[in-house]
């Protein structure tokens, strides 16, 4: 056939014929449920050439067809040529998923295998048919397979001691009834421990599992201690603070040295872990972990230190933003590439960088229409000085997180790049100046952000806003703002992307973010209020801005915010950029008359 | 003791203790889980004089409490006074509901009694320890309970015959692979044999319970067919379209006769019925009734009828508004019951009128700040030429169900009323005039329409709407507009209330009402999209309006609707009506400058 992937799956199919199964699952993910899994995890792509962040795939003998979301139905064309596999639309009313797919096709008689490592507990128990797990099962084809990866571990200051949280676990045990609790997600170990690594790209977590039982608490982590010195020297700091470190392929012997219940969340267990913990008899509470909900509610040291790390962020991306507008004039050739690598390099000389939070968007016309465009690395389109450039960047610091876009006039727009601009403006604005009761989940404000769109019949397929860590994770749970009915309220001290979009293919792309951080805003006789405050400070342009389109109100809290971003980061920016920035941020709410719509 | 509810309390008790029960149940509910129950069922009320809508009573040997929401704990502690039972606030954090106080009380030991026909398979499976049913339960000490009433039986016309509707529940029963289906709630019922009779207050149902088969109906209902003449020949119409009409009692053959698998809805089947088909063997699909949506959405004959039925209902109202201005005016005494009266009066002489859809609340000034206010019966409070006076009413015809609050300022009204009055009508109108794509839940938007309150911290503790009828209940299923995350979608057909408000304890109430039906609003490259029209047809005073709260695009909503119901309702009323109504309507957009915040 020629096409690598295509003798992959064959390859694949024989092993099946010679097991006598019938189907195998080969999911986009590790064994600790994460959103980005490191290279050796990659099997989707290793066994199918599709490099989307979200997909699964299904093989029986004749049939090959991978799952996943409207974000990657086109790239996902594109890549499958000539593999023989079938795209199947995912999330899409009327298309079966995996389980129904299989039971359609083989009843619940169906020989169903997957690398039980890399499905959860809970997806498992969803498939029907006679589920068998075989851990690393790409393992046997797949020669040249990466390893675990172990990057150096280092310990963080988070205003909240490791001991302080280990106490909180045991707490949490005490409430609950149970002897110990296992963390599986990632996210939720560095959290727990203040360790960070660089296991995973763009995302500073340290592969390994994590239990605390009522006395101590066990690390199953791959590290060479002794080969490297950093690591050697948190490990040293963590085992005097009372935790065991052990190799991470001793999660196997696990589910032997437990005595009493345990405490873990499905949702992030892998499903060879859970068989091999229900095999020995080992009582479990399912349940969500209660660590999802601590780490994303921010203490006030981690506020503070995100405060700060937005003003420097901002202010590179004011250097940045200043570069692009004089490149442009200068006339010099500058294509996507060479913007993002220019902001690259201004944010890498910020203190306490490391590395950026997801890889940067930088998408000029066209490219900008898909919210996933991956900026190619030669021959990237070039930009001109007309229309709309949208870049979405976000660096991973000691002291936080950043993620923000900005969608930047480069000249002249059409009267529908100026509408779509102004439009997007305003229903980030209408989310950013929410005031909201507590206990309201993200869900319940997430029309605010869209019913400036909705009203003019457009609208986003993504998300309008998601958790964000604390020099964690750039998506975290467990709250969100979008169309899914998650019931997790609003609490002050978490962090939330607000992120409306329009997309039209082939033309332009608008999406406004800003992180903003949800804050109490008092009680009254009719109840305690919340609202947020914006971590992000960075100008919005105003040269595209339809003022009737915008609204008085919307008008008056853009100046207020651009005067608050020009104050803020003006001592931090050169005379030049701080010239610049004042006259970038001049208010808008004057310009037009004010009778219009609002 | 005195009191005769203790009493009858301490009576419950000898009998438990005679036969060894610890906790005994009574629900406010009837056989069909209706929200409203006949005054054979009102046993809540009974037993210990509770009259609120929502009330569920738990009885052990040295405790006695009433689980009721928030909209009764003022009338809960006025009306328990001296009964001995103690108010527990339902649906408030952290608050046991009844089956957490039974767990904690007898853990899973308990022996608790239900009446088994009062509570449905869903709530009783909910319940910890040996649950024993026992039907009737009070019938025992309750010597003179009302019967099952009777009331006569008549069919009606709905742009679709029984014969279709039949059909289609028969292709229900092929598609979910199930031989009957058991209809137990009152309004589907009703829905699909066309008839309705006045079993229960404000509700045109007949007391009954349907089984659909694949080859014939049974209609076991509570009525006397030889004895009353139009429940006579509207029985023989349904033998003749192949129902059988068998005595509601014979339900409890039920089980018996059933060959095949049942589908049945647990959230309105009793547990004694309940019960009784596992007894017997019979298999279950146990699933959300589908007569639900069918109900909820409004063919285009009902469509047509809700809006003619509505213009006469507004020009009653219109009368109704015109006879309370002139009434104070003329400074003769009126009072909310004459006011209440009075427009009974008017909305009696409209064809087809079938009495009131629920009691109408007229309450003035510190009246209107209870939701739920009860105007009594005689010493009603006056209505004086000042403040606010709150009407929420609706009627009962042949032709459909309306539904109605209008807040009526008498007079010079105080700052804080006018912005309330203000806020609650943007609120209304921002909902009113929404823009949504296909598929959304009505949690979804609610939030559209308390934006307007939470930016200046008001709220409400109720919903912002409910589903309508098509001459059914006033509050009718599967769709609402509210906090709780009901996934069911609006769709269009389906009439739902917008009725956002705000209550000061002691001082005032806004309210302002329409009905709303959803409609096609187009669809393009985003997607498809909906939207309402108002069905009420009556104008909102525009005195007490702050211009600059309400909103240049809301103002423009308001002169709009105004006008229209000045042009349609004119041609119906007296001149002098007509006359005010053309004042009352005069645009306000125009009235100040539109600088202010919009």
């Amino acid at each position: 056939m020629g096409n690598i992937h295509a003798e992959r799956i064959d390859a694949l199919r024989r092993m099946m014929l010679s097991k006598d199964w019938d189907a195998v699952i080969v999911t986009g993910s590790d064994p600790h449920s994460s959103e980005y899994p490191a290279a050796r995890w990659k099997q989707v792509e290793w066994l199918s050439g599709f490099t989307g962040e979200a997909g699964d795939l299904l093989i029986t003998l004749d049939h090959a067809g991978l799952w996943t979301d409207s974000r990657y139905f086109i790239q996902a064309v594109e890549q499958l040529d000539g593999t023989g596999i079938e795209l199947h639309k995912a999330r899409i009313p009327g298309e079966p998923d995996i389980p129904q797919w299989l039971e359609r096709q083989f009843g619940s008689e169906g020989m169903v295998v997957v690398d039980g490592l890399c499905i959860s507990a809970q997806a498992a128990e969803a498939l029907p048919g006679n589920v068998i797990s075989m851990p690393d099962l790409l393992g046997y084809l797949w020669q040249d397979r990466p390893p675990v990866p172990k990057t150096p571990v280092y310990t963080v200051e988070t205003g909240m001691t490791r001991a302080d949280k280990i106490a909180s676990a045991r707490r949490f045990l005490e409430d609950e009834g149970c002897d110990a609790i296992l963390l599986t997600a990632l996210d939720q170990i560095a959290w727990l421990l203040n360790v960070r690594a660089s296991d995973i790209e763009f995302n500073p977590f340290v592969i390994s599992y994590l239990l605390v039982d009522r006395h101590g608490a066990r690390w199953y982590v791959e590290k060479d201690g002794e080969q490297d010195e950093q690591t050697c020297a948190t490990f040293s700091i963590l085992e005097a603070d009372g935790i065991d470190i052990l190799p991470y392929s001793d999660i196997t012997y696990l589910a032997g040295e437990i005595s009493g219940r345990l405490c873990t969340d499905p949702s992030t267990l892998n499903y060879t872990l859970y068989s091999n913990l229900l095999s020995m008899g080992v009582p479990l509470k399912k349940m969500k972990s209660p660590v999802d909900m601590w780490k994303a509610v921010k203490n006030p040291f981690e506020q503070e230190c995100m405060r700060k790390i937005h003003i420097e962020d901002g202010a590179a991306m004011e250097r940045f933003l200043f570069w692009l507008e004089k490149s442009l004039e200068s006339g010099k050739r500058t294509d996507e590439r060479d913007a993002s690598e220019e902001l690259d390099r201004i944010r890498s000389g910020i203190g306490g960088y490391k590395g950026n939070s997801f890889e940067t968007i930088s998408a000029y016309g066209p490219g900008a229409a898909l919210p996933h465009y991956k900026t190619p690395s030669e021959n990237a389109p070039e930009l001109h000085p007309r229309g709309l450039y949208l870049c979405d960047s976000g660096g991973q610091y000691l002291s936080g997180t950043t993620d923000i876009t900005r969608t930047v006039p480069l000249g002249p727009c059409s009267r529908l790049e100026m509408e779509d601009y102004t439009l997007v403006l305003r229903s980030h604005i209408d989310l950013a100046r929410a005031v909201f009761p507590k206990g309201t989940p993200g869900c319940r404000i997430d029309a605010l952000a869209r019913e400036a769109l909705w009203r003019s019949k457009r609208d986003f397929g993504h998300g309008t806003g998601h958790g964000v860590g604390f020099f964690l994770g750039v998506h975290e749970g467990p709250q969100d703002i979008r169309q899914n009915l998650n019931a997790t309220p609003l609490v002050p001290g978490m962090v939330c992307s607000d992120e409306p979009g329009i997309y039209r293919e082939g033309k332009h792309g608008v999406r406004h973010e800003n992180l903003l951080i949800c804050v109490e805003a008092g009680s009254n006789e009719f109840g305690s209020w919340l609202e947020f405050e914006p971590l992000t400070m960075c100008h919005f342009d105003t040269s595209a801005i339809i003022p009737e389109l915008l609204g008085y109100e919307q008008a008056l809290w853009l100046d207020a915010y651009n005067e608050k971003v020009y104050r803020t980061l003006s001592p931090l920016l050169p005379q030049e950029i701080s010239e610049w920035l004042r006259e970038k941020t001049r208010p808008v709410a004057g310009r037009k008359d004010r009778q219009g719509q609002s």
